[in-house]
């Protein structure tokens, strides 16, 4: 079935091109993924994109199954897409994890899909930005990425999202951590999980204490939750909610997107030369240049410069 | 002073040249980076660059402190790059942690310099490869390069150094989660820190356990240290000159060298071109092409072309 008719049928609401289209995005070539966007691109920007990240352990997947039963009672419908950081040798050890999605297994406003990060390590999937236009244009009131919170995730995470929640469990050391691995700027709601066991309030106080530090136009709440029993969830639902309302005032959300368009046009703009320079890289050129700098004939910089130059030539 | 008169006194081993280059090199321009590189380049070649990566909390800074005492022991002038993923609000946030590297204040074959990450976030700092250039130059006979491992920087430590030790703890769900961030890829050699901790023996059996389902030429060595009593360490280093004793068999080293020397030069020119698009970004043209993706007048890969193209003209 080619892309145009696929995409009739998701427009449509047909649950099997959903699956379908998102297999094509994943597994497809450049000019699938061109097509695919092109075509969905105009059906998209309805949905509420929210992100939630946070460091290994910290329950990510209870929560994120327990917000979507939380909106579901709400008659929003929701799609989740789980980024998984796999590697050959783990590519299925998140799978456990997954099964408890299986709640929402039978329910049609309910949509789960794990996608592999494909050798971009801890971070989201190239394809990541396009499986969410195909959820977006599927209708969906709500979509989710939900990712491992490892360093450069966050801020791709934060990129894609309209609202960044950040996950910490206690005892994880993870709210200290937090301004070293830079999460804080990118939070939008903080979630302090796993809120009956021991050093939840000290998390909650370590994060206070950061914020007072300097924090943007926005100061991000925090709430507490113990997701596999659904307490504080409601209110979790309400603090990403109010932070989207908030967004959505004063032209904000809009301002936001256009950033992100701006940032998108731009690196896809750079995907296409390096994707020349990667031809180039079979070739006989960068071969020799790198073979001239191992041997300190050249430097790094210089090489740098002939390769820019036999692009523009 | 010029950055020419500096190298010289740089090669002839002045301190303060030392400390003023990388100085120089973090805080400068392009052009004097440029200029820095093609001076050093030819000096260098000759350091073993050893990356230590880890969670935050598994102890690398003690465990950096207490190689470096061992490797004096032996003789070796060792240097130690700690790149700090500091964010806006956590720029003091690790220096307790470099206190304990006084140790080694007074001795005049060790030289410890802090890096900050500067907006790459949990990665190396864009100018740790030219600060690996200034501390091989300078004739060390060891490099480490100390930093938090969040994702992407793993993969950026493993494409500096030679020999990638990567650090785990005990009940710190690490080992599981090594799999998962992709680390098991990138390390030589294993140390699980902390081991009189309850679990040392099973964060072990699980690494092996790991192992067991592939891996490549080189099977990663598992060393067990307790780095603030210096228990292991001797053995730790040892495995460390295993590994680069091995790389420096059949030419290993030189290929390693010739892959990086690749990967340098396409990012050098692929840095080159983006700083391109960042002047167009100022100016009209992207903004242009941003309002029409967010109006959804045009698609973002239409949109990248367009600035392809801009490019070309």
């Amino acid at each position: 079935m080619d892309s145009t008719e696929l995409v009739d049928r998701l427009l449509r609401g047909e649950r099997r091109a959903l699956a379908r289209l998102l297999t094509r995005v994943e597994d497809g070539s450049v000019d699938t993924l061109r097509e695919v966007v092109r075509l969905l691109h105009p059906h998209t920007g309805n949905a509420m994109i929210v992100g939630l990240t946070g460091s290994p352990g910290v329950g990510k997947s209870t929560l994120t199954s327990a917000l979507v039963t939380q909106w579901r009672s709400q008659g929003k419908r929701v799609a989740v897409l789980a980024v998984d950081p796999s590697s050959p040798f783990s590519g299925g050890a998140l799978l456990g994890d997954r099964v408890r999605m299986q709640d929402h297994a039978l329910d049609d406003g309910v949509f789960i899909r794990s996608m592999a990060s494909r050798g971009h390590l801890g971070g989201l999937s190239w394809a990541t930005p396009q499986a969410l236009l195909v959820l977006d244009a599927a209708g969906f009131d709500i979509v989710m990425v939900e990712t491992v919170g490892v360093g450069q995730a966050e801020v791709e995470i934060a990129s894609s999202a309209d609202t960044t929640v950040v996950a910490l469990a206690p005892g994880m050391g993870d709210s200290i951590q937090a301004a070293k691995a830079g999460i804080l700027e990118i939070a939008d709601v903080f979630v302090v999980n796993k809120a009956d066991r021991d050093g939840a309030e000290r998390a909650v106080r370590e994060l206070r204490e950061m914020q007072k530090l300097g924090h943007g136009e926005w100061l991000a709440p925090i709430r507490k939750t113990v997701a596999s029993t659904g307490d504080g969830i409601a209110e979790l639902a309400e603090a990403i909610g109010e932070h989207y309302a908030w967004l959505t005032e004063e032209g904000r959300l809009d301002r936001r997107r256009l950033d992100r368009a701006r940032v998108q046009v731009r690196e896809l703009a750079l995907g296409t030369v390096r994707g020349r320079f990667l031809e180039l890289g079979q070739g006989d050129l960068v071969d020799e240049l790198a073979a001239a700098v191992a041997a300190r004939d050249t430097d790094p910089y210089t090489a740098s410069d002939k390769l820019v130059a036999s692009l523009d030539a």
